[in-house]
């Protein structure tokens, strides 16, 4: 996926302007694999003998999952000045990684796919972190 | 659409603990409306003449669009504890409303699309500020 | 809801060409309208005490909901011509809540939850079978 | 991004059924792959200078977009059956993508962005026909 998020912005047809690209380009890639991964991992807690105890992971993958595919979209998007706007979603799309990193460690032991699933989590956290850091 | 929000709310099998649900059903119901609201005006500013002047409103309304569907999601799921990224994503939402708000209020004069648009952000813009103000 | 979405269709700059402006902007309503529905009745079913019975009907209304979500987007577009990819989704979703509203019927003594949602989708699944109608 | 679909593939409690799990697995991240660039190829089609004869690709880029978005979580998702009417969502995405990269491959010579969201879409249009075939 790398190849085609960095090569639109290549092809963008102007200025990028103060954004780090490959900042912007590694949390674009997080947010839509973590969208893939918690919707994954959403779907194989349900399908678990003890679905009953996983139901509040299975809410917050779902939740995670809407978060960051909304904020992939809003990322990819350069035209337009929505940089405030643009930054709290960021915000809350590290707090939603966060939630949900927590929730599926908790159940890593058990589960490969909540272990999977933390780990893009985590990643796309730290993403966020990354990008906003050079917002300002 | 009320009719839908507001009877699904009551026909959840667990107490919904300490949230108003007035609130919490104008919100989500807010969310989903100026998605469309927001989806709807990006492609008709597609279609007038002077779309080389609008494409920062296009860029704007289809982030308030996204932000706004993500956010109706996550209000509608009312099971796992999630509630510190639930409060930053409704900021997010609120922020992305306000700034789509004050977009399309620059350009209410010339195009109906933007004025409707412009109040269905606000609505949804004052829904969020309410629901934020319940969940302490 | 059907305010906004009949307002912006009046406030679309362009003409509308041989549509049924009714027909549409019912079955925009109903998407997502469905949507929502269906986003709630997947979190309702998730909090029931049964929910190991439920997971055929989470992840069915799971799809629904992202099928639903992206045909009402599709659908407020009216800009390009993209006739034979939006008939093939309407398709599409007509299927997938004829699909859902069989899963939630069968529940639908027995969760009040899934009583309203099988009545979302059915109305979902007419709009689409009366807007496939008008499209030839 | 396809360690991660693979992997979440793997790790699947329950049987995976007689789905080819390979081109399960090529048509999910195609799927995602293609509602990126597609959602950044809309955005480059709005800050080009001469917008207004890129609306109809604009509009199809978004479409596209949704669709694709849409069928790669409804094909991750393997609880419950819900064959019919994945068998129609995945038509539609074809279709959709087909769509597109017709429309982005009438721009490809004068936009380096429509060349690369035109191969992102064939790409995704093939996987969707494997997939297809694999179905029965």
């Amino acid at each position: 996926m790398t190849h085609y998020v960095s090569t639109m912005l290549e092809t963008y047809p102007k200025d990028l302007g103060a954004v780090d690209r490959d900042a912007l380009a590694a949390c674009i890639e997080a947010c839509f694999e973590c969208a893939q991964t918690c919707t994954a991992c959403a779907d194989a807690c349900l399908a678990e003998d003890m679905v009953a105890e996983l139901n509040g992971c299975i809410s917050i993958n779902l939740d995670c999952a809407d978060v960051c595919a909304a904020t992939g979209r809003v990322l990819t998007r350069r035209t337009g000045d929505n940089a405030e706007a643009t930054r709290a979603l960021v915000g809350a799309c590290r707090a939603a990684c966060r939630a949900c990193a927590e929730e599926c460690e908790s159940h890593a032991q058990m589960h490969k796919h909540c272990r999977v699933c933390a780990e893009a989590c985590r990643r796309c956290e730290q993403a966020c972190t990354d990008l906003l850091a050079t917002l300002g």
